[in-house]
């Protein structure tokens, strides 16, 4: 609600920050994400059709260099991400980085590859790696940021939770004026989906 | 979209800051908001039926002193609002000031009345005001935040437009946590309406 995707007090053991996962909770309880994280739970939820869209259609992800974890200086080069040997991204994943590391193959498809030549050069080579499927710009908040700000992106797709955190990291600080129109808004009782389409 | 409810640098000759009134177009440009407002034109769009909706079964509003205008020292009684001689609220309007001023009574059923004892005295005479009818937070940021923090809202109707201000007056500023069900989505092209309840 008040515009913040990750909460305060950002931590190795909270890397969401304090209240970040509430955020996240009304994807993490449908069966199409436990699936997508190879876990059998999960409800049928009003939310489930868009999770089961989170990743589809995705030919390789771009993230920030603190979503994929492992500090903020030279590489340990033990940290192999948060999401264990098999992540849910099934793709390449071209990690922002300011250190250079070697790419780092992963069960399910899934191959960590660290750029540090700048949101553009990730990009380039997140289109290449995807040929004719997308790509997504997975997060955090910074890079999102620095990506609208650079007027690369074709789509937003915003879920507004019901939650203020009063803290944190905030999208939309320092993109410019971009020119955002919505083209499909999902309610359901837990979160507001709004996709948007960005102009140039 | 960065939770402005207005933009930079406000001032008496543009009261919503820089781009701020870009936030209300959807409104302004609808055949209703434009008949409330005494005049002959608008159209009918997607959000017509929403802006119908805004003042309709209000008894009473509350507003802050910023939003009623005229500085933020002693009254200049000679200030009457922005919204001339028949101001589209058509009700009692009680406005929350340090101050204390006579009530000033307006063409077209609205009276604005000055409160100095804070927003729990001021809800307290629009809710004697409004009877069976509802009491309308109207804004601006501040005030809402105050009401939000001292859980004195129902519900919270929230209109998301396809706009980053990139400074102003925040929303959810300060107010805690707040517990927020969407209960209605309605999605145009220009703006995203989401309704809240707010628990207690």
């Amino acid at each position: 609600m008040d515009g913040y995707v990750a909460g305060p007090d950002q931590s190795p053991e909270n890397p969401l920050g304090v209240g970040g996962e509430r955020l996240h909770e009304w994807m993490v309880v449908t069966r199409e994400f436990q699936s997508q994280h190879g876990q059998s739970g999960g409800e049928h939820t009003a939310d489930s059709e868009i999770a089961a869209r989170m990743g589809s259609g995705v030919g390789a992800h771009v993230m920030g260099r603190k979503m994929f974890g492992g500090g903020d200086g030279p590489w340990d080069t033990t940290w192999r991400g948060w999401w264990g040997d098999e992540p849910p991204f099934h793709a390449p994943v071209f990690v922002l980085s300011h250190h250079e590391r070697a790419p780092l193959e992963m069960a399910g498809g899934t191959t960590f590859h660290f750029v540090t030549g700048g949101v553009e050069a990730a990009l380039a080579r997140a289109k290449e790696a995807a040929g004719d499927a997308n790509v997504q710009v997975a997060g955090g908040a910074s890079t999102v940021n620095q990506y609208l700000a650079a007027g690369l992106l074709d789509e937003l797709f915003l879920h507004v939770a019901p939650v203020v955190l009063g803290g944190g990291e905030r999208l939309f600080v320092g993109v410019g004026d971009p020119t955002l129109t919505p083209v499909e808004v999902v309610g359901s009782p837990t979160v507001t989906h709004v996709r948007y389409r960005i102009g140039r």
